[in-house]
């Protein structure tokens, strides 16, 4: 008689292998695929989809999940089991109807703020974008109820598993507190001592695909299980055996491409450092979450490749890349550039100081919205007070304001806050892997990333999902997410 | 109340999409895969065939088979169902464990074959090998008797439907008559004027590919739904919205991927040309068979593009493709180094005249092995007698001989014979165009694909599997395969 337990991991394998096939055919999509392919790989990504539904959706898997709460598991299994059942209240809990409704909700929506977005005209997107919240908040409080948390909190557990308001919203006041007065001292001394100019360029891609190649195999990217290619939105896709990272090339700027191939490095040795054997396929085995996964792609982006001592190293590899010479290719100015601060209306665009500010006003307004104490209407009114307290700028139309990101126009609410937490989470393992490592700095001067990798594949990710975020951060930093260590970077990189 | 039939419709649609799926990892695999990821993918397929063979194995198909056969059909639907129960037949009429045990000693023999072969050594892989027929005959069995057809002809139809050896071999016969003495004739006809020298090279891989693209397009491939790539074995892979080609290049001999590209392209014109709508991801809507899949790749390798009218267009563009000069790119001088024979030991290495004998050899001895007429220990001499009567040479070794295709060993036993029924199709189907497309001869020599192709699409694509090989041949040529027709296109191209 195999145990409910057993039942279930043999279950989730297959879920896992299914998602995995699903993760390739995605990449492809990206990168490979013709264009008149898309109507097929639609149909082929609903056949997958729906079979991997179905296992987690089986009538029996909820007497499955109570039945193996009561045999005798270890903590790995314990946590595997605790997983699983998330994984069904927010894959398989939900009424069919309610699914197929959102579903076809994101998809008209999505569409229609495209137009909107060209237009710079929210009120073209309006209607279908209160349809769409209306359903999110369906979905939502069908979720609060089986997790027990707040509306918000249900949605945010998507991206973040215990993720909750309540534990944001005191790093966020102090944050909005601490930034403003920052960014002022920031831009100050930045304008006494502006960042010296760029190299010329063009930059061929094919020396900045040979520079990322390089970069990727110094910071430890296992080209036995992974990839570099080209998209038109840089991704790490795949999977933990085979993860494949892309890019986009600017040949008026390097720097763009560089810094998005180390981020989605980042996020590749997460993947890479995740146990196998066993729970390579099981929940447990699954990276902790977006906040944790966006700490390690900014870990390596951030707090490595725009530090001084990386810039060190880096500036005569990148020099010879492009087989150019002179004062703007020195470490200096390379790093200088790299750390330029200026307010802009467009997140993605945001450098690392107002970076947060772009988060909050999300955070602060999807909350709102949300938990009903704001009207759809009011928005660009308020995204743009937002924009006029926290950066001192107004955007002049909502292309350039609540229309920027696909986010909510495509159903993801709760998903804004864990970029900065990301970030400040970063901050925090970064400061402890530098107090733990002797030397780090001068190793990292030198380009040698192994002994920050072994630390971090011990802490972090060798880990996985067997911790929730809180705790993964307290065995590694020595506390939970505190925002004095991520305004301490900031003070340190960029007061002089 | 859903009819028996659409039921059926909807359940092999749906194993079509998880097909195509699987179709795309397996180019990925060829062309894309890190090679530390072939264990992950190795359980993707099994995963996704499991499901795949999960919806031809449900317990409630032959019944469902036989209630749609006593509803109102028309011809297509009535041909969809005929193959609907011939994949029934092919996939899951087997018991489970002669499935296992057959899988296993396939990937068993395979794995001591390439040692074997290594070694030059038979006796190596004479066990797994006698292991493996045992299964296959067992397989052919169960086949045979739902098929209500002989053992080796239900082994020949999993890859030629309605394929039968009473069919082949009065075309083989013919083709054993005519070849040994025309083969002399031919190669006495070079000895007087053998073929000029090649061009000195190197081919840079960028002017191969480029040029292959080139030929691709004028040939008619849609690069909206498809690509070419590289791959250690070329294939046509995919599906028919999304067809993907592959082929390797040799810097020293550019002969070799431009007419491996010809040839795949004309498999993928098939799968472009088969009908899209409803019969898309049915049975009926599939290509024939492998005859005439390779009938099309040969109709375009062989019969155009190693004609002297195609020669006449392509000379200039592969000439201007390699920035050259002089006689050796002439047209006539291409043309003749493309018809060069030389008897050899090797399949794959073969040219038009000599490549039938390697096919008639293996088809009489795997014919003999499956009928039990002959053992396995009598393999190796029996080749040798074929090779010295047909070729007029005797392998000095069993890698040479006997073990040089993986056929046999990884289980494919009855596909050999389709490789020269599909030439002689070829010839006959292109000969059949000829005569119904006026100045076809001349459009070639111009580079002018289309009527052909057109041509085609109305004879062989479109009909897909709604007719048998035969009568798709009889439809487009006016009579069955006659190997008169190959006869005379040997005569007319190799003898003076």
């Amino acid at each position: 008689m195999t145990s409910a337990y057993a039942q279930l991991e043999a279950r989730f394998h297959k879920a896992s292998v299914i998602g995995d096939s699903l993760s390739i055919l995605h990449w492809d999509m990206a990168t490979m695929m013709p264009d008149g392919s898309a109507e097929s790989r639609a149909e082929q990504f609903a056949v997958l989809r729906g079979l991997h539904h179905q296992i987690l959706a089986a009538p029996d898997l909820p007497d499955l999940l109570d039945a193996a709460g009561t045999e005798p598991l270890d903590a790995w299994e314990r946590a595997n089991l605790a997983e699983m059942r998330r994984d069904w209240i927010h894959t398989a809990a939900l009424p069919a109807d309610l699914v197929e409704a959102v579903t076809r909700a994101e998809a008209a929506c999505e569409m229609v703020w495209r137009e909107a977005r060209a237009a710079a005209d929210f009120a073209q997107v309006l209607p279908s974008l209160k349809a769409l919240l209306a359903l999110v908040r369906e979905v939502g409080a069908v979720k609060a109820e089986r997790l027990g948390v707040g509306l918000y909190d249900a949605l945010l557990d998507q991206y973040e598993p215990g993720g909750r308001a309540a534990a944001i919203d005191p790093v966020f006041d102090h944050l909005e507190g601490f930034l403003p007065g920052f960014l002022a001292e920031v831009l100050e001394a930045q304008s006494y001592n502006p960042p010296p100019a760029p190299p010329p360029g063009p930059f061929p891609v094919e020396c900045q695909r040979t520079l990322g190649l390089d970069m990727m195999t110094r910071l430890g990217f296992d080209f036995n299980r992974g990839r570099l290619d080209v998209s038109h939105h840089p991704f790490c896709g795949g999977h933990a055996d085979d993860t494949r990272i892309t890019t986009r090339y600017d040949e008026t700027d390097f720097v763009s491409a560089l810094m998005g191939v180390i981020h989605e490095t980042g996020h590749a040795l997460y993947e890479f450092g995740l146990p196998g054997g066993r729970w390579r396929h099981q929940p447990v085995g699954r990276a902790r979450g977006m906040v944790m996964h966006e700490s390690q792609s900014l870990l390596f982006e951030m707090q490595v490749a725009r530090s001084r001592a990386f810039a060190t190293f880096a500036a005569p590899a990148i020099r010879a890349a492009f087989d150019s010479d002179g004062p703007a290719w020195d470490a200096e100015a390379l790093y200088r550039r790299g750390i330029k601060v200026e307010p802009g209306f467009i997140r993605v665009d945001a450098d690392e100081v107002t970076y947060p500010a772009h988060v909050i006003i999300r955070y602060r307004l999807e909350r709102a919205l949300i938990e009903g104490r704001m009207e759809l209407e009011d928005l660009p009114a308020a995204w743009n007070e937002g924009y006029g307290r926290l950066l001192g700028i107004t955007p002049p139309n909502d292309r350039l304001g609540c229309l920027q990101d696909i986010h909510w126009y495509s159903g993801s609410w709760g998903y804004f806050p864990t970029y900065t937490l990301g970030a400040m989470t970063a901050a925090q393992v970064f400061d402890a892997a530098r107090r733990a490592i002797p030397g780090m700095t001068d190793a990292l001067s030198r380009g040698e990333v192994r002994p920050l990798l072994d630390w971090l594949r011990a802490e972090i990710h060798g880990k996985a999902s067997s911790l929730s975020t809180t705790d993964l951060m307290v065995a590694a930093t020595g506390r939970p997410l505190d925002p004095a260590v991520f305004a301490a970077h900031l003070r340190g990189r960029y007061l002089p």
